[in-house]
C-alpha cells in the first residue's frame, strides 16, 4: 500500500442487476479483490458504482470466503459524468493496444461512447472485446465515473454521417487549416452544444472524399496542429481540448 | 505496404555526426531499414533527420549490403519544431510503459524537453533510458519532426521550482478551481510565452506542501478538469491544449 492510499477511495463495481433494493452483492471479481486483495471486512464502507450512472456508498455486512455484500446506505446518480454527451468515432487500428490506449484516456476525459469506424482508409484491424470492456470498467473506477464508456461494434463511416443528429460535428483532418484547430472552432460555440460527435481517421487519415461527404453532412472540419499525429493522440487531443473547453463556458 | 504510404514519406534518422560535408552516410540501423526492409537503391531520394533540428533531403549513391549514403542536396532547419520551448516535469511513475506513452505523444504534441521528476510522493520507479531514447527517435521521425525531445536524468522537484526562469509557469493539481482550468489560464495569456514549465506529479499528485513551494517560486496552479486523471493522462491533456492554444495565438 502506497503511502497516500487513504486520499484514493477504491471504487468497485456491479452492474445494477446486482442491486436489490437496499442490498448490493459484488460481482465474484470484485468480490475477490475487495476480500483477498484490500483485506475489506463486515462493517466497512466501500463505494460502488453500476456503470450506467448509480453510485452507492454500501457498508459491507458479508464479507466471507466468496461473498461480498452490503447494505446501501446512500445513492447517487451521475457522480463525476460530464454535463455534455461525447461520441468519438476513431477509425479502427491495426494494433489493438493503441486502441485500448485511447479506450482508458477517453474514460478518464469524459467520453460517452466510441465508434470504432471502418473507413475507406481502414487496415485489417481488430479490437480484443473482453479486454476493451475490462479496460473500460477499471479506468470508469479509477478515475471516479459512474458511467461505462459505451463501445460499440464496428460501424461504417458512411452510415456514422448519415444518421448523427449532434449539436456540433466535427471532423479532424490533418491538412485542415490551422488556424481552424480545434480550439479555435470551440471558442467559437457560443456554448458547448450538448451532444457532440468527433470523427477521428486511420493511420493514413480520412480521405478526401470522406471529408467532403462529411462536409455535405454537416460535420465542420479542424485541424489538430502542425504534425502529423497517431490515430490515438489525435482523438485523445480532441477529446482533451472539448473537456477543458466544456469547463470554461 | 500499406495502399497509402506514397503519401507519407518515411524519415530516416543521422545524428550531426552523420554529415560530412554534402555527403551523408546513414547509422547501421537506418541502413539497415533503409535497403533490407524498404528495399532503398541508389538514385533515390530520401529525407533525414538530425535529432538537433537539422532536416536534409539526400541522394542516395551508395546503396549496398551495408551502407546507405549519399549527396545532400537541400538542407533546412526546425522542420516540424513549434515556435516556442515546453519542457514537461512530469513525476517518475510506477509503470514505465506509461512513461513511455507519455514520451511518444509528448513528442507528437511539440515538446522540448522531458523532466522525469523525484516528488515526495513519487513511488519507486525506474525508466528504462534505452528504450525511452528509441521511442523518441521513432516518434520524432513519424510525426515529422526534426528535433528530439530531450529526455533529462532524473531531478528533484524542488530544484526544478528553485532555478527554472520560464515566462509561463503552470503546475496541474487536481484540487485546483475548475473555472481555473488550462485552457481558461491559457486564454488570458495575451499571447504564448515562448518558455513554458509544465509540471504533473505521480499517481497519487502533489502534496501541498509542493504545490505551496511552487505558487512561492511564481506557478500558477491549473486543474485539469473534474475527473482524477491518470499521470501520464493529465501530461498529455495539459500538453495538446498549450499546442492548440499556441496554433490559435
Amino acid at each position: 500500500m502506497s503511502s497516500f492510499s487513504h486520499r484514493i477511495q477504491t471504487r468497485y463495481y456491479a452492474p445494477p442487476s446486482a442491486v436489490h433494493g437496499d442490498r448490493l452483492v459484488l460481482p465474484p471479481e470484485e468480490a475477490h479483490h475487495a476480500l483477498r486483495v484490500l483485506r475489506a471486512a463486515a462493517g466497512q464502507e466501500i463505494e460502488v458504482v453500476d456503470g450506467e450512472g448509480g453510485w452507492y456508498r454500501v457498508r459491507l455486512d458479508e464479507a466471507d470466503r466468496r461473498t461480498a455484500a452490503g447494505t446501501i446506505l446512500e445513492r447517487r446518480r451521475e457522480v463525476g459524468e460530464p454535463d455534455y454527451s461525447l461520441t468519438v468515432g476513431l477509425a479502427m487500428l491495426k494494433n489493438p493496444s493503441r486502441y485500448e490506449t485511447f479506450l482508458e484516456k477517453a474514460t478518464e476525459l469524459g467520453v460517452t461512447a466510441v465508434l470504432p469506424l471502418q473507413t475507406a482508409r481502414t487496415q485489417k484491424a481488430r479490437l480484443k472485446t473482453a479486454r476493451a470492456q475490462n479496460i473500460l470498467v477499471s479506468a470508469m473506477k479509477q478515475c471516479g465515473r459512474s458511467r461505462q464508456v459505451h463501445l460499440s461494434d464496428v460501424v461504417d463511416f458512411t452510415d456514422v454521417i448519415a444518421a448523427n443528429t449532434a449539436g456540433l460535428k466535427v471532423i479532424c483532418h490533418e491538412a485542415g487549416p490551422l488556424e481552424d484547430n480545434l480550439s479555435a472552432l470551440l471558442a467559437r460555440e457560443p456554448s458547448l452544444p450538448r451532444h457532440i460527435l468527433l470523427l477521428v481517421g486511420p493511420e493514413g487519415g480520412f480521405s478526401d472524399d470522406e471529408v467532403a461527404a462529411a462536409q455535405r453532412a454537416g460535420f465542420q472540419v479542424a485541424s489538430l496542429g502542425p504534425r502529423r499525429l497517431r490515430a490515438e493522440t489525435a482523438a485523445l487531443t480532441a477529446v482533451a481540448a472539448i473537456m477543458l473547453s466544456a469547463a470554461t463556458t
